[in-house]
């Protein structure tokens, strides 16, 4: 075949042009000599079988499976470039079924990742420290855009990257300067395909018609417990074209690169839907095991490995064989990707002549700054109302300004816009701009109101993605009830351990969310959020805590906040409440000298801690101090001296936390706690909290009962004992 | 139209019989004076808008245009017993759109539910601590099979109630004697449809082809945000299609209680598919705001209310209005339901005569008892391996004879059966007779081994269903890697809400599951499932421990449990671990007299608390015991002596727990801890450990050092000030 046919097709796509390819024009051409296409799939696969016998571990299978897929993706079809993994425009790849991840890691050591070296390719199930080739990918290492692993979480941050292009393609393209128009592609295997995470960002990709998602499916029609058929007879293709997506199939996906890069190609130009592709493969292929479960997560032996390699026409005495040939084979990867990287800065430039601000906005965007100075827009303690407000509300007071002046902010909610207070005056929703909804609200990609639907999962996955396209050019902030933030908790663990800056506002926490009843009252959720690493769960007692919430989630440029949020009024406490206090997690309330008792009060309970600290003083004359403790995690980091001044440890005083959740992990501040022991109960919020004993009048006389005992028992036997006042004596 | 007519309609689908019923029986018949079906109707709405009015609250939207479903359910499709609640094979309702219980609770009312009275009708939502009618459905009430409200969990449980209803059918059914052949019919809205954990269920359920699945979608095209095409346009007939699903469409659901019923009566019959009813209807009809997203979740307000009743005909200054005519609308269910008890009862009487082995172990079952005494099932201290062991393989020992003897036992797992060790001898798959698999493993519907796929959110939640059908008659055991139960999460709480008994084996937990990495090394879940009310998580730290975790989560019949274990090898340890101790939360392992600390060991980490214990005394002259802490909620519900005993809380020697996970909520009974403050690392397991300092050698000076300091400021200064000893001196 003629070298500028190869040329024209290689390059086509990665041509950076506002035109489009047509599909059409590739539809004669050869791609590449079959033989040397043979030997770089044999050495990849042979390659990929020693890598896991290596330690007699590991998932070979699927990525031998999938080495044709990988050929048509690095040589041909995909934007990027070796020497700058972080090049804005580059096409994005999630390997959504991650434990094949030695397919991504030999990929990008063959097209030339200067990091994945041979040596480091050798590592992967390693005891070495220093490995970048983890057991699933990890977003820390180049070339890498997510971190993958749990099944579903990949093809779910792969809509948020397909949509983070939309959106600044929209906000900032204009005539003839297509600054963001890189494709995502997607590897997902059989597994994606079932779980409820994948299904739900499936759906909505459809809705929104993301035409720049191609997602590649890995039918090797094999999962670890056999053939796919025994817990799945889905007609694949039908389904997601009812979800209003593309189905482009291939056959023969273990051998047949050209058709591969045409599927490709044909989805890359698709106009108005996202595409999957169904490829054919077979897992572990020319192995003993290929096609069955037993190739997909275990090596193979010594003897079946040598098998593959004789049988592939390789030295069976060798390991990790890679020719020259082969390295050649992609060697254009490299200038390619200069060449490209050269065409967008001269995009850029010509564009920040043209549009001077807004090329300062795209500039300080790509940094991953802010477009305003937000510290600025939040609102001044006195600009709350004094009188009892409801914390979503409050938050509705801080965020809608951000929202409405700082570009970054991309703020979604799952179904519940009426109740979480996010929207802000003149938002546009992200939408298809052809859409065209009954209730006449429509949007375009531009637009930064995000609909979720009741899919809190993959709203907190999809986000994920928004927050992994380029960090902090995209601040993704979700919303709907904290309960249901149980069902996002994958999402939201995987945004914590890629340190991604996102914010989470959870209304109608605690029991005080009411006739809901128990499904709908979060009884130990927090318990999760506050033991998690990296991730800050506050819940602030007032408007001015709110606003203290949200500059400490702002300030968190490497951790995803959750900001814990009332449905009821809450009491408004200026004279004690301080947005500078829930910096530093918890800070005292009401001082009292010589204190007896220090009562904790925390968000929507606060009232209780107040109330029953004033009841303690004009009924039982003791004196009790009140510490707010909106957040764990930021009190931990404070200095042991502060910590001691604002709990007083060693002082005769006891503390007691009152707070509507599973006391548990309280046990570090307090020495007793008035808390849940069981679900909730549906009533109105004033009445869960009265029937659960939330109430100055029954909490004082049992707070002031402990002081006496602990006067009488001495406090140094507190250690260890806990006491639930509340089950004491019950 | 002539009463034999309406007879032989709404006898049809209710009789007792092996033949079912065809529907082109009925299609020549008018069901019922259109009229008096009008004001029934009208009556209904009227008094779901007088019962939001009343409190200014709740879900009138839904229940309003469901209100011909209602009709169509109860007073012809549905086999039940308004005087016994719990007749064994009535048919399951099931309400995913919990939010619009108003509906079921009316209509329990309405068919003579005894508890159901008017007065209680208006309870809801008010402050009525006696109330029956909570904001959702809850199961401990007559006439509601499973507690819904978090969307998509309810069409999950339906999936399960029907695999019970084939299970036990095929289990015990004989020519002639159809014991069980009950349908489930479940209501779903938009949302249901949205939620990834029905989209898994609703896969599972094509699947398996549970034609005795009825789902009826209330399609009102409203949510909380606006219209449905704001977030969602999918082809949902045809999505539903694909995944193996019978649709039947219902244009004018608002009014047409005959082509409702007829779609039912199809839907019963189906024969080899579950069935989604498309039900057209209008949300709020005859109100004001009818189609519109104001009517789902707030009263109409005063005005809007008279309107209703206006235009319905109706008297507008009254409230609460039910005639005669509408409760002798329904008065055949009370007969209907007493015949139908009282037929199946003969039936079973036949059956016990003719099969008196099988009959005995059905009625067994429908007490909810286990099919043998288990606890001479579970194997010896001494049959046990002394040699290391994973505690996955210890539990496999355990579970496997208990899985193959006790028929009640249906055990699954996400995928992972080579990984879960959960198969015995002899198991057969739950599956579609018909299907024949391409690796051949095939079954039918009396297995009681579940292949769920990767599908873990639909895995608990469609086993709480399963659970729910009778309590005890079949006992769910789920299995996948500890980390996936976070994506378990929402069902595995509703379970524990509804006081269901489940076993889920965790397997891998903790960061020993090694290379996988990060993301499958749980560091935080834990904390979670200590602090859900009613759940046991329990942590075996060898084969007898994990003989111990079985035996309490057996006897624990009102609550679930997780069994946590490890991938990795663990010491056995015959001299210490005790299955007693395991019942009492937390036991004396290694006791010292005089002892300098006390170290708590707990799962798979116990190695490094006996280790490290043998190290302080043979290297730093120290005595230390060891305490073994497999569940904290055990522990907790000990008497406070016993609680001393083991902890030494008053005795000089502090506390320091070891556990490679997050400290959160060990403060209670631990005075240090050496623990996991971040994520994990991908690494070996062994390697993994050493990384984050698990390793006798470098915990044994650090707790030396620990001892020491606490000699020289006193014990009683611990008090509050928990140590994180890996990180004091970092």
């Amino acid at each position: 075949m003629a070298p500028s046919a190869v040329e024209s097709v290689s390059n086509l796509p990665l041509k950076v042009t506002s035109k489009k390819p047509s599909p059409n024009d590739l539809l004669d051409l050869d791609l590449q000599d079959s033989e040397l296409d043979g030997r770089v799939l044999k050495t990849f696969r042979c390659l990929i079988a020693d890598l896991c016998q290596q330690f007699n571990g590991g998932h070979p299978g699927g990525a031998m499976g999938m080495a044709a897929i990988g050929v048509a993706l690095w040589k041909y079809a995909m934007k990027y470039s070796p020497e700058n993994p972080s090049f804005f425009n580059r096409d994005r790849f999630v390997l959504s079924n991650g434990h094949t991840c030695l397919f991504q890691y030999t990929f990008l050591h063959l097209v030339g990742y200067k990091y994945m070296t041979f040596d480091q390719l050798k590592s992967y199930h390693s005891a070495r420290t220093d490995s970048f080739c983890p057991g699933h990918p990890e977003i820390e290492h180049d070339g890498i855009e997510v971190t993958t692993g749990p099944l579903g979480q990949g093809i779910a941050n792969a809509v948020g990257l397909a949509m983070a292009t939309k959106h600044l393609g929209a906000t900032y393209n204009k005539p003839n300067f297509p600054l963001v128009d890189n494709t995502t592609w997607c590897m997902i295997g059989d597994a994606c395909l079932q779980e409820g995470v994948a299904l739900e960002a499936i759906s909505l990709a459809g809705h929104w018609k993301l035409n720049n998602l191609v997602v590649i499916y890995d039918n090797n029609q094999v999962t670890c417990d056999g053939s796919v058929d025994i817990c799945n007879n889905e007609d694949v293709n039908n389904k997601m074209r009812a979800c209003g997506w593309n189905v482009i199939d291939v056959e023969n996906g273990s051998h047949d690169i050209e058709t591969i890069v045409r599927a490709l190609i044909t989805a890359k130009t698709s106009k108005d839907k996202p595409t999957l592709i169904n490829v054919r493969t077979v897992i572990g292929i020319g192995s003993k095991s290929a096609g069955d479960a037993k190739a997909h997560g275990a090596a193979f032996g010594a003897e079946d490995v040598a098998n593959i390699k004789r049988s592939s026409g390789m030295d069976e005495t060798k390991h990790f064989q890679v020719s020259e040939e082969v390295y050649d084979y992609f060697r254009e990867a490299k200038s390619r990707g200069r060449q490209l990287e050269a065409e967008w800065k001269e995009l850029v430039s010509g564009y920040r002549t043209k549009y001077p601000d807004l090329g300062d906005e795209f500039a300080l965007r790509m940094k991953g700054e802010f477009t305003e100075n937000w510290e600025e827009i939040i609102p001044s303690r006195e600009s709350f109302p004094t009188s009892p407000t409801p914390s979503r509300k409050s938050s509705g007071l801080v965020c809608n300004p951000l929202a409405e002046n700082i570009k970054n902010f991309m703020v979604g909610t799952a179904d519940l816009t009426p109740s979480v207070n996010m929207v802000w005056k003149g938002k546009v929703d992200f939408q298809n701009p052809d859409l065209k909804t009954t209730c006449g609200i429509n949007g375009d990609y531009s637009g930064r109101y995000i609909h979720w639907g009741i899919r809190e999962h993959a709203m907190a996955s999809i986000s994920n993605g928004l927050a992994a396209f380029n960090k902090g050019t995209i601040l993704p902030v979700t919303s709907t009830f904290f309960m249901f933030y149980i069902y996002a908790a994958p999402g939201i663990r995987i945004g914590a351990l890629q340190n991604l800056q996102q914010i989470h506002i959870a209304t109608h926490d605690s029991i005080g969310t009411g006739e809901d009843g128990p499904t709908h009252q979060p009884i130990a959720l927090a318990n999760l959020y506050r033991a998690m690493p990296n991730i800050l769960y506050i819940r602030p007692a007032d408007s001015e805590e709110t606003a203290g919430a949200y500059i400490a989630a702002l300030r968190a440029k490497n951790t995803p906040s959750i900001i814990s949020l009332s449905r009821q009024n809450l009491e408004q406490y200026p004279a004690y409440s301080s947005r500078d206090g829930v910096q530093r997690g918890a800070y005292v309330f009401i001082e009292k000298k010589d204190a007896d008792v220090t009562l904790i009060g925390v968000g929507a309970e606060m009232v209780f801690a107040v109330d029953t600290a004033r009841l303690l003083e004009s009924k039982f004359g003791l004196k009790a101090r009140v510490v707010s403790f909106p957040c764990q995690r930021l009190f931990d980091q404070q200095p042991i001296e502060y910590k001691r001044e604002v709990l007083q440890y060693r002082s005769k005083a006891p503390r007691v936390v009152i707070e509507a959740y599973a006391v548990n992990g309280w046990e570090r501040y307090a020495d007793a706690g008035w808390s849940m022991n069981t679900f909730g109960h549906s009533l109105p919020g004033k009445d869960a909290y009265k029937y659960f004993g939330f109430d100055a009048e029954v909490i004082a006389p049992r707070v002031f009962e402990f002081v006496e005992t602990v006067r009488h028992e001495g406090v140094e036997n507190l250690r260890g004992e806990f006491r639930d006042l509340k089950t004491v004596s019950h």
